[in-house]
This record gives structure tokens, sequence and C-alpha cells, in this order.
């Protein structure tokens, strides 16, 4: 029996197969991306995975629907299994923004979902590292999101010779949408011809934008220009302060699919162009009220970031964490009298927070030091008696093959000396800038 | 417009109302249950949280569908959110059981889904610790698996005067059965009404009993008395090895509801009795089989620990650890001519790994500092201006108030320096046994 198509397994490292996922890999990315929240102040939230389907269509309108994995629960509720964020986002800061101080700054890590028509290697699900900051108006508060964005990335190992912010705005484009044509009502027509400009052949695009009265050298001289407009010169100055200036660049052909967008929006792109956007996000600072059907009015603005296109950008750029598997100890068991004993050793390492494994059932001496190799371990002990009767422990450094002879008190501390000397892989979460 | 009743919003702390769940115990459960899990050499795995409804009714029979949330995907597809992951690492086990040496050690975190009648404050999900190992008959899989569990609470705080493991097997029980009954086909039914016996009246078990052909003294008496087994002599010899002797016990009034177990069953329960069962597994040989078509005959056996019970009961324990916000540091930003040389400090202090928060737009001096003590900072940090025009860097320890002056470059290890005098509290995953 398999999976259902456009979902994902995830399994332990190394993988078996090309076409699962590495648990580990996801693991690791969560955790950089949770710890560059940290640091920044963001606090974790979360919601149900499966909401009501209103949630959906009173942002994005009925037409969401055939995107969706919806359907009528066994209580004839119409419900979603939440295709974005946002929403939820929404609905739980205005349920309680009384009982939180201003600016709130929230972060999640959802997997969300997508009913699409099935398609090779297309799929129906991804995690998203969404932040958002809820009630702050100033300009301060997009810097501060996009230089998250930034350090989310650069927490994975990727540098501004790999990426770039193509930063824009809503308002500059209202008002040259505004000086091109008076009709207020054409304007999210048009937004959407412009979001589709890089994609769409030139003719279509051009057609699009006759019908809507723009000429489209107009709009591409608006593009090529890519003057900053005073909002978005605030938010350069703020990024530039923080030494972050060669990570963004203002670049009018980005302006977000989305209607709700207000003002400053932004998506990062790898720089060889081989790629969909890694995260994009904007102000949308009416969201909330419309969500929250008038009752709290708070500017908002967030970004997502999926792990599927990062996870191949990683591997494109070789930049892939060394996720093998990693094990403080292997506990060889060579002697069965001294097989209690030992598993009171494995006790004690693991309580003083080592990773320890070993062999179960009786097994020859060679067969269990191939597995403390397999197994990643950095070191093997095991128990001998002493001519004297006394219990002594070897404890091998499996990287300089030295062993060296130490009382059982004391395997904890040469087993943990052994693991520091090369430092451990996977309970490193802090990030490398 | 509200959440689906049965399902849980998670918020920062300190939470707005007590019918929310609090985001930060969550993580902080899931670290700890993953760092036992990696102390234990268990690897992480994950599948989808929408199974084929095939996987459940192949598993437990078509009865079960009343209980789940499935419904027909918009290809005609079959579906349900799971309601248990033993099903997924059957799946996902044998799919790839030649890539793996056995035996395989792993875990997952999963949200799970049960579609039951809404009754007040019954959720209809919850998260759940998995843990299973795949490919070892031998009892001693059995003790390793439950010391795991016994270390899972006790990495909460939770000690041998807290809970118990009731261990029991159904070997034991299929002995008695035989002894009493030559009917084989009955045993399923029997064994329900052993499930049932501590929470059914005595007279409804005792007249379900009899038409069984048993005596409800007789099975009583059997429970009562307690003996040990020779296979569960092993795991408790192994277990106190461990110096884990305490926390189980044999107790025969366990079985496991599930018609699936096949040897050694152990149910996890808080001593005074006043919750539901913490986590509950056990032994199920066959199981792999079955899922697998007859492909794959691997032994196999594992546990299940929900986050709701657990939290419910380190709640009444007062053992809820301390998840109140923490932040290394709040930078007061005092002079608008030094937000710039600020941002580039803040930019400086996260980049090596310290959580930071500041002001986004100009405030009060006052109102800065009473948001530092608001978001559990540390120390507060402020740049000023020598009378030579040197900038120098304020670092205020927020516990003693003390205040040291140092040189921007030296600020990082100053804020570190008060950081580590408490140890960070949001950063300790490890383990205190």
């Amino acid at each position: 029996m398999d999976r259902i198509p456009g979902f994902r397994d995830f399994y332990p490292e190394p993988l078996p197969t090309t076409d699962v996922w590495s648990a580990d890999l996801r693991r690791l990315i969560f955790e950089r991306w949770a710890d560059t929240a940290r640091r920044y102040g963001f606090r974790e939230y979360d919601g149900p995975p499966l909401e009501p389907l209103e949630l959906y269509t009173t942002k994005s309108g009925a037409e969401i629907v055939s995107q969706l994995y919806n359907f009528t629960d066994k209580g004839g509720r119409e419900v979603a299994m939440r295709p974005e964020m946002t929403p939820t986002l929404a609905r739980m800061a205005s349920a309680q923004e009384r009982q939180y101080k201003k600016p709130i700054k929230w972060y999640a890590i959802p997997q969300l979902f997508r009913y699409e028509r099935q398609q090779k290697g297309r799929l129906r699900e991804h995690f998203q590292f969404n932040a958002d900051v809820v009630g702050e108006s100033d300009r301060a508060a997009d810097a501060e999101l996009i230089a998250l964005l930034i350090d989310s990335l650069r927490a994975l190992g990727l540098a501004a010779s790999d990426f770039v912010v193509r930063l824009s705005s809503r308002n500059a484009w209202q008002d040259f949408f505004s000086r091109h044509c008076s009709e207020g009502s054409k304007a999210c027509e048009f937004y959407q011809v412009i979001d589709k400009l890089e994609r769409e052949p030139f003719e279509v695009s051009a057609a699009k934008l006759e019908a809507l009265g723009f000429a489209i050298n107009d709009v591409q001289a608006f593009i090529t220009a890519g003057q900053p407009t005073d909002e978005l010169r605030l938010i350069l100055d703020n990024l530039a302060a923080r030494g972050l200036g060669a990570f963004v660049k203002v670049d009018y052909g980005v302006i977000r699919g989305l209607d709700y967008y207000t003002g400053p929006v932004f998506e990062a792109f790898d720089l060889k162009g081989e790629f969909r956007a890694i995260a994009g996000g904007g102000r949308y600072d009416n969201l909330i009220k419309v969500m929250s059907g008038g009752r709290v009015d708070l500017p908002a603005l967030g970004f997502g970031m999926g792990d599927v296109v990062l996870a191949e950008l990683l591997k494109a750029r070789g930049l892939t964490p060394d996720v093998k598997p990693r094990l403080a100890a292997f506990v060889l068991i060579e002697d069965e009298a001294l097989r209690a004993d030992s598993l009171a050793l494995i006790q004690r390492l693991r309580d003083a927070g080592s990773s320890v494994d070993y062999s179960f059932v009786p097994a020859r001496s060679d067969k269990q030091f191939k597995r403390a190799l397999e197994l990643g371990a950095r070191a093997t002990v095991r128990l001998e008696r002493s001519p004297g009767g006394d219990l002594i422990a070897k404890v091998k450094d499996l990287a300089t093959r030295a062993e060296h002879a130490v009382a059982p008190d004391d395997v904890v501390g040469a087993v943990a000396s052994v693991e520091n000397s090369r430092g451990s892989a996977q309970s490193d979460v802090r990030a490398e800038p």
C-alpha cells in the first residue's frame, strides 16, 4: 500500500531511495528557522491543520475552493486543510490582540496543503516558515522582517552570492497605476498582469495591458528605472545599517499575486534564477480588519518560506548540511556476564545526555564494532574485569582509534571529551553566520 | 470566526486565556521527547497526516471508519487524517526494510486525529510521541522501549513517586485463556472484557465473562497473584540492571484494547490514579506481515504517549516547566542619532546567537525599559557617545541591576556573560535526570 501521491515520507539518514525525504534534514531546517526567529525575538504560535472553509473564502473569495483540500465533516461542517497560515494568524491574533503588547512578533512552521491535479513530482503539501509582525505601521517593521528572512537563509549557509531579496511596493505600483488610469476598480487586474510578466510571453502581457489602457513599454520603463520610493529607501537604509544591504535590491518586477498586500512586498530568489521564489511576503494592513469582521484593525506584515524549494536550492549549491547519523558511544558487550553492568553504564551515559546504542543480543565482537561504525559512533566503550576483579572501562576514540582505560565512574567524562573533541553536528542548532 | 471545536490553538506565553494551549510548553515537551529518543539512539521519521483509508481498515477492520476523519478527495480517493501512527510506521518500514540494518529504532511526533461527536473539553486531535523497534524478537528490545518511555517522563521531572509502568503480557493471558477455554476464536472477545474490567461495573464484566465460560473470581485471582512469567522476568531484570526497577510493576489488569498485540504490553499511569493512561504500547509481531500483505515478516513493538494527558499531569503535580518568555538583551535606543549604530549592534548580537529585541519606533526611555522587563530580557544594552565622540555601550544585568560600560566590540561577550550567569531556560533541551 502506497502513500497518497503528492505527499512525502520522511526517513532517517542515510536515505534508502531518492524519492523519499530526509527527516534529519527537515529537523535541521526547522531548528535553524526556529533559532533565527528566537534570535529576532519572534515567539512561536500554531493553529489547527483543519480550519473552517469560511476562513479561506472570506479572505480569498469562493474561487480559492478549487485549490483546497476541503470536505464536509461527519457533523456537516465545511472544513479545509490549511493552504496557508495567514488566515489562521489573523484569526488568532485578532481573537487575543488585547492580551499581547504590540508589536506582536510571531512565527510558526505549519504543514500546508493544496489540492492540485497530480503531476509528476508536484507536491500537495509542504512545510512553511511563517513570520509576521502585527500592530506596527512603521517601515522599521518591514526592515526587521526582511532581515529575519535574510538571516534565516544565512543560517543555512546561503550568502549574498546565492540569493537576493527583490523589494518592491504596492504603493509604488498604485502611484504608477493612478498616473495612467483613473478606474481604480481595474487595479487588481493590473497587478495580476504585472505579477505574471516574467512568466508569460511578451505578447500576452502586452495585449492584456493594452486592454487595461497601458502600454507595456511604459510598464517596463518603470520597472527598469527601479527608483526606490521614500518608504523603500527607509527599508534599504535600515538593512544597510545592519550590514545586510548586499542581500536586497529594489525590483518592481515583483508585485505578489494576492490581492491583500498594501505596501512593501518582497520575494527572495536564487541569483542564478534556477528556482521558484524561495520566500515571499509583504505588508497587509487591511486584512486583519476584513478577517475580524471589522472588530480589530491592526496593520500587519509577514512572509512565508517553504521547505521544498529551499532544500532543492541547498542541494544544488552543495550546501546541504551534514545530517549523517551520529552517536556519542556504542557500548560493546563482549562478555554476557557483564551485560547487566553494561546496561547500568549505558543508563549512566544516557542520563548524562550522551546518545548511546548497543546490541540487544549476544553478537560477535567484530559485528558489534561494525555496527558502531555504521551508526556514526564517536567512541566505543566496553567493560572488562581486571585480574583483581574490578570493573574497568575501555573508551576508544573511533577517529584516532586511541583507547584509554578508565574507572566506570569516569566513563561519562571520557565519552564527553571524545564527543567534544570534534563538536556534535546534531546538537548544533546555532546559526553559523 | 472560531476554530473547529475539539482543535487547539497554541499561543505564546504568557497565555491570554485558559482555553488555549501554550506553544512554548508544546515545544519544550517535543524537545524533551526528541532528546530522550536521541539519547537512546532512536532515529526520527514521519509520514503524511493524510493516508489512504485502506491503511486503517486493513489493520483494524471497517468498524474503525466511524471514528476517523475520513473523506473522499476531489480525485475520488478514500483518505483519512491519521488516527494513529503504527499503520504509517508499518507501511514505511516494510517499504524500505532492506535498506536499514535491524533492529530499526525509530520515533515520530505526529499530530493524530479522531472524529468523535463533540463533547465539552473532548479533543479531536493530539500530538503523540511514538517510538518503535522493528526486527528484534528478543525481550531486551521490550526492556529498551520501556526504559525509553520511563526516561521520556523523567526528562520532564516526573519521578517513581509520580508514575508507574504496569507491565503485562498477552502471552500470560493467552495461557490463562487456554487453561479455561478451548475455543480459540473467543480469545479476542475475552481480551476486550479484561481491557474494560477497571472501567465497567463488576456485574457487567462478570456477566460477560460468564457468557464466555469464565468465572470472574478466577480472573481476579489471576490478576491479584500477578506472578511474572519468564518473559516478564527478563524485562524486569533488564530494567533493574539500568536502575529503573522502581518504575515498573507486573499488573495483569492491563491487556490493551487493540487486537494486534502479541506479547508483552504495558501502560504508564500516574500513581494517584487521577488521569487516563499517560502512555501505552506493546509487542505486535504479526502486524507488519498483515500490513505488507505477507511480503515482509518482522517482529515489532512500540508505544505512544500523548501530549494532552501529559500536560495535565505535569500541571497537577506542579511540574509544568518554566516557559516564561526569555530574551538575552533588549537594546534601548534613547538617541535617534544612534539608531543605525544600534541596529548594527543588534545584528552583531543576533549573529552571535543571542535573542535580541528593541523598539521599532522612538519611545520614552522608561517605556522601553518596561518593555525589556515584560519580554524577560536578562540585560539591557544602550549606546552612548563619550565626550570624545567614541561609541560606548552600557550593559545592565536586569537581575542585579549592575551596569558596566564596554566598548561596542565587547558587547557580545558582555551579554553572553550576563546570560550564562543564570543559564538559558529556552536553549536547554537537555534532559534533567
